[in-house]
């Protein structure tokens, strides 16, 4: 099998190792793990239990300090997540259960990752920015350092957080984007705009100023089209916004429905 | 050279097999094929003759049907292809002959794929789709499930078809592409929209409505700038579109000119 | 530890190579530097020293050439670089010292590119392009074939570089971007357009025509909106551009200043 596997690792039960994959020294997994064919697990990375971690991955993968020589942070992935095939993950992160990715993803150091997000296919996580729970982020995102996204927030397909105001420069400013915000397909958020809750960035929108709860806004430069209050959806022909009251799958509240679940937690 | 090649794979002659590749049960490789190092070639997959599958690649990916203990279609995959390094192709899929991709690329299940078809790196083709014969896509596309295109479209980089008029939602509808329409770099087509034969969409077009035969529409949101025919080379000074009438590199009219072939044919 | 290393290969002195590394015929290895695990280094490529491969990437891949049995020239990378995992470099492209990528990189062949460039991750660089000098590409950048872009250029993520005016066609015509000028997040240049020095293309814009020097132009299509001497850093209240009186980070004026250094070299 060629496997390359530390002695230092600690390895829990039932856990499968495909071909040709390396665990390094004091890289912990939790039980009833799955680790496919030509994965490479660095050095201390710490990986829940009843997690998958598909072929040709690389987990906890070297920041710049390594060829430094000096030290970063281990890598934490919580419980009963799904790593798809050929993404890196840097070392220096801390990722809680239940999360997904697609293909081909990089996510980088200093990364805050809450319970139950998933990002897709080669998204590109720069690093130094926090996510909060149930975030979902389609495939080719790309998440600018300094950018924190509130929890229950969608990102569609090639959107990207930016963050330096006046290129190139070191006065980075994130995006902050608050829960149940969604930014549709194509959208470019210019640097510290502020998204609010229950707002839509329609695809293709350049965001250039802060876009205020139950706003829609398109065009280039974005400007308000419409509220999201007065949008139905194409079938059912009933409203569909404030998203959080009409759907449900993977979200907390399935079966349940957002007011219940709410109270429930009061 | 470390192979795990099942016993139960059947093997055509005259294939190379690289270091440190995987061939799993009931794999089918045709006769004359290559499959360079450190491939993975999943169960079921059946790969026609003459092909190539470049190194580190992964075909036949598990659905997620596979970690929850179900069963995908296998994945087949016609002759004289050629799938370029570091792609991923799930099983699940049905792809004709002459097939290329770049590199990086992703494709998952339940795609229908015509012949001659060719993908650019890491385009990311979602599934539940359907690419007719000839259809080019370039580098960094994005295909949206539920999306159909005809034979002979083109779609440029950085080109995504959506699919949820009402994000997030369960009702999706995919775009359609007729058959000669070109989809310039950057375009992002709303679900559902209708882009007629012979027409252009503009790079950087966000297109929210449908697009007439001849029409050229750009802007965002797009609207009509003008008629293909009206277009000129700017080498040849001679009319640039219809293209199908201009160019014929790699087309079934090559050598002979659009007209002569679709007479020769009826 | 499972490599496969070629005979006629010149590796120097204190050279790392990790598990499962392939190195073919005639490649050519500086002193000190580092291959880790799964990298392929096909035939004749030549490495400079102290430089770093990192994990599962492939240097010196196949052009079409090596398929249809024709030869390609090799490819150099000069020293001290670093390239990151999961990239891919063609044979047949020269790329001087200093030389550093992002993971999942794409460089094909007839590549020209400078001394101490950056190229950010999942970047496509196309082929028969020139990059000058300290160029620094950011995350998903696609330069298409034909580009010339000139030293101290700075391009951010999902910025495209087009060539063909009416695609499809066999009649390409590349950008030209010249020294010191900034390409912002998401902008695409039209083929032929000329990019003056000093100049900002802004987020979004979808450049047609040609920007002159000290010109901010943006909007779909890109009109002129302001003078890039008007703007100011937002922290320091200062002029932020011209970017090279105001930026020092690993450029070769770094500590110097801009003016003391040109004087130097004069």
């Amino acid at each position: 099998m060629n496997q390359l596997i530390s002695e230092q690792a600690k390895i829990g039960k039932n856990v499968f190792i495909g071909h040709n994959t390396i665990i390094e020294d004091g890289v912990v997994i939790g039980d009833d793990s799955r680790i496919e064919e030509n994965v490479i697990i660095r050095k201390g990375t710490e990986l829940g239990e009843r997690s998958i971690i598909c072929a040709n991955s690389i987990i906890g993968e070297h920041t710049m300090a390594f060829y430094n020589g000096t030290e970063e942070e281990p890598l934490t992935i919580g419980s009963d997540s799904l790593i798809r095939s050929g993404s890196i993950i840097y070392t220096g992160s801390r990722i809680g259960h239940h999360f997904q990715t697609g293909h081909q993803v990089t996510i980088r150091e200093k990364s805050r990752i809450g319970n139950h997000v998933s990002v897709g296919t080669i998204s590109d996580i720069q690093g130094d920015c926090e996510i909060g729970d149930y975030v979902r982020m389609h495939s080719n995102v790309h998440i600018g350092q300094k950018s924190v996204i509130k929890p229950y927030v969608w990102i569609f397909p090639y959107v990207v957080l930016t963050n330096d105001p006046t290129p190139p420069s070191e006065e980075l400013v994130g995006v902050v984007i608050e829960s149940f915000a969604i930014i549709a397909t194509g959208a470019i958020l210019l640097p510290g705009v502020h998204i609010e809750e229950d707002c839509l960035v329609a695809a293709g929108a350049i965001v250039t100023k802060d876009v205020h709860q139950y706003e829609v806004v398109g065009g280039n430069p974005a400007k308000v089209i419409s509220d999201v209050r007065k949008i139905k959806n194409h079938v059912t022909g009933e409203a569909a916004y404030p998203w959080k009251y009409h759907f449900e799958r993977n979200m907390p509240w399935e079966s349940l429905g957002y007011n219940a679940w709410k109270i429930g937690r009061e």
